[in-house]
């Protein structure tokens, strides 16, 4: 037990919660962030700056008193807002969008106020109740059939991300798969999942979590020819050769927007072949699910129907930060029966009653952040027709994009278009320039584009080919950073062009 | 792909993060939650609401049109907080404490305003760098010893809680040893895990995630007589046993401070058997961790030098709102082989440089929030002395508490405190009173405290006595909650002793 002794003592009373220095605070730090909207565009996308710039320059100590707010804020504009790359900038291209808008930020505010734990229904009622409000709201703008609901034998989740919807599935998957075979030592070895080439690699991680080895991942190859899709016929393949290896085809990741290049896996198709084999089918529509509440975008998620599982981020195009992962499934029982525990400090009435739902059975954690408030948020905020009209207008800019690319003919458009995010390369006119030559030509585009700070984009490879990746979708993005995009590639690609004579300079410019 | 015909239109201009309707509705919601501090006694601590309250009464579909945030603030206001628990309220003693402070507001409100997703460094370098500031500053708080920092051959990291410390470390334990041992069919079902039966049931959760089945955790048995800690001979035992059954030993879990009584594993002679065998020790100190940062309570981790993992949850007693987890490990080259992954689209320099941390490895997902922000933020608003002057005030109310409790002769403190959280009953004065009505007693108590409103608390079971958990810990309590947690308690109890007249009295009164 810890005696009192050599107790430090400070003069002032202590409150860390105090309501009115609270709301003093607070008010600047909103100042501090919508100046820091307004000024965005002045900060390279990309940090550039070096490895160790923080941790070098940083006491090793934390402060023994406190500071004041004042310090502490001149230290995040001239310390840290430098070192940070900005995901919110409209010059950011990169991988997906992240999408922050004011509903979402007053939702956070929210959230960190309260400091609510649903991990079951009684601590906090609201917090449970206004998930399954928000999950139906949205499975609504979906069209996702009724068998996904609470009112069926399914239900829906707010999680943190796409990998833990993988991961939670999967362990369903595996426990309902177990609980039917012989129980004989080496099953999970026997247990094989399958996907696309193009499956995030997010599946592979959650496999391994799971206890399933990276042998037992079939990633099905695509090719351009089907816009890298997953084919059923090579899915059927790998099935039944599985089968006759006496394995046992345990689940399927179906993708609708994949990372690299937004391709769309024919769902209807492939989810009569797995069901064939009695397989979980799981949807990973994590980026291209936010256009789907579109009705001209919908028919991406034709067949969705059949599978078993779907998650979407909201965190990724729907105006909503980080963490925010939402995942419904068709039967609730085996979801949460891999997943469910029953602590005696946990026992309550309103659980033993049966009437309630108790999230912490829904996911990896028992502790969960109130996140149905920013969701909740959003869509009163925005409206259905505000998320809409977000999404097709960025969607509007990545066809004008698209047809500019398309202009000129010394780019390649690598892969159709379906959403807001555009693959792309600069060719070499001469005809007998090999891929290598061409990939690095693009990798040195990008790389100096990048370089600018004005705008951020990343890349892909398909097939071998480099491609340049725009995804457009940051929320401050307008018309005119798409111009500015355009200006700055034309700009450098003619720069890199005129420098180019044969594929040996272009080796030596690396 | 999508073709634009029927897009809704509205009149306004399009806008979700425009910095100065931003500005006027943040500074909105900043008085708001700045009003509910200030009026928060008066809701009942745990919400009264009934199952269904809000899924019953909210429309099943999302608003078409934006609404105004004064309507949305008054469904917060008339909907949402009366189905809250709350958490920060000063009666709120149940579970442990989950402590907001203005230093964590301001850090999640930079959080969400940044959006800075750094998965890995080049995604926002400062983000990556302030976590290892940060949780440098926390590992010299806690004298926590340098081989389980990045200058050895250790690190940290930031994660959501202590269930995904759980299952990172069990992951990487398991790959370790799967690299070790003859790869033979069944060798994942022959792995064991130990811990004591006090030990948090995230455990066995994170276990059946891994893949290694409930039948292979060791619970085991702990006494009142040995104040509920894991005994090392009995661990001992239990190894020797499943080593001659040609089972794997492969991961013990201790606990500084326990879920229900506060038990404190004595670290040193069990970390000494677990390495005796090679296996992996974690050490979990979710709730007493924060108070290992004042001197004298720091001799609870003696030992800890000796462990492979260690983790606390800033987001108990540490200013810290959810979610929070610090976890070290003393070789982060096994750590992050299990849970690292280099997809093509993720390529950057320097990453290939090996200069910088890449937090993507240190996770289950991909996706993390900047959470070093918030605890950056408590450490330097509230300073180490504030946070130990914090979690000393509410030691001592703790020990105000006990004094009171003592004193009473009706009341029995079941287990000794160790730091803020108290586990007592009330006792009968008939002597042969069974333990049967003396728990059911004490049930009653809790509820008809509980059903008042003013506090909340929860309850545990040990060694099938049933006990009332008192956590002091809520930012806001100050002596006067303690004081009058203590009237009510003595009202309550000689109301329910008055009724009592023979154990078949309260079988009724249930």
């Amino acid at each position: 037990m810890g005696s009192l002794n050599n107790v430090e003592t400070t003069n002032k009373p202590i409150n860390p919660l105090d309501p009115e220095e609270f709301r003093k605070q607070a008010h600047l730090v909103v100042d501090f962030i919508a100046d820091y909207y307004s000024n965005i565009e002045q900060y390279p996308v990309c940090s550039q700056v070096k490895p160790g710039f923080l941790t070098e320059t940083m006491l090793k100590l934390a402060p023994l008193e406190p500071e004041p707010i004042e310090t502490i804020m001149q230290d995040v504009q001239n310390h840290i807002i430098p070192g940070l790359t900005h995901w919110e900038s409209p010059g950011f291209f990169a991988f997906f969008p992240c999408t922050a808008s004011i509903g979402n930020f007053l939702g956070e505010m929210l959230i960190t106020g309260f400091n609510a734990i649903p991990f079951n229904w009684l601590a906090s009622p609201a917090a449970t109740e206004l998930e399954m409000v928000v999950l139906e709201w949205v499975l609504n703008l979906l069209q996702l059939p009724k068998s996904f609901w609470f009112s069926s034998d399914g239900g829906g989740v707010l999680l943190g991300s796409t990998c833990e919807a993988l991961v939670c599935t999967l362990v369903a998957a595996r426990e309902k798969k177990l609980s039917k075979v012989a129980a004989e030592e080496g099953v999970l070895e026997k247990m094989v999942i399958y996907c696309s080439d193009q499956t995030h690699f997010s599946l592979k991680k959650a496999c391994g979590v799971v206890g399933i080895s990276p042998q037992n991942v079939r990633a099905i190859v695509t090719t351009k020819s089907m816009n890298y899709e997953l084919s059923s016929l090579a899915l059927l393949n790998a099935i039944e050769t599985d089968l006759r290896s006496g394995l046992i085809p345990l689940y399927v990741c179906l993708t609708v927007g994949t990372t690299q290049t937004t391709a769309v896996d024919p769902l209807g198709t492939l989810c009569e072949i797995a069901n064939r084999f009695d397989m979980w089918v799981h949807v990973d529509a994590a980026y291209a699910g936010s256009a789907c509440i579109c009705p001209e975008f919908r028919h991406f998620l034709d067949g969705v129907e059949e599978a078993t599982s779907f998650s979407f981020n909201p965190h990724k195009w729907f105006l909503t930060t980080l963490d925010c992962c939402c995942l419904w499934v068709k039967d609730r029982t085996v979801y949460t029966k891999a997943l469910s525990s029953d602590p005696e400090y946990l026992k309550n009435k309103p659980s033993e009653s049966k009437q309630v739902v108790d999230y912490k059975d829904w996911q990896i954690s028992l502790t969960r952040r109130f996140k149905a408030m920013k969701l909740w948020m959003v869509l009163r905020m925005h409206g259905a027709s505000g998320l809409r009209e977000f999404i097709r207008k960025q969607v509007k800019m990545a066809q004008h994009f698209e047809k500019l690319l398309s202009r000129d003919k010394r780019f390649e458009l690598v892969v159709p278009r379906n959403f807001a995010t555009l693959c792309f390369r600069l060719l070499l006119a001469n005809q007998s320039s090999c891929d290598g030559d061409i990939n690095m030509l693009n990798k040195q585009l990008l790389e100096s584009l990048n370089a600018t700070g004005r705008v951020y984009m990343t890349h892909a490879v398909v097939e071998g080919v480099y491609v340049i990746r725009v995804s457009i979708g940051a929320v401050l993005a307008q018309d005119k950073h798409v111009s500015m995009l355009w200006d700055l590639l034309q700009e450098h690609a003619e720069v890199l062009l005129a420098k180019y004579v044969t594929p040996q300079v272009i080796s030596t410019l690396v």
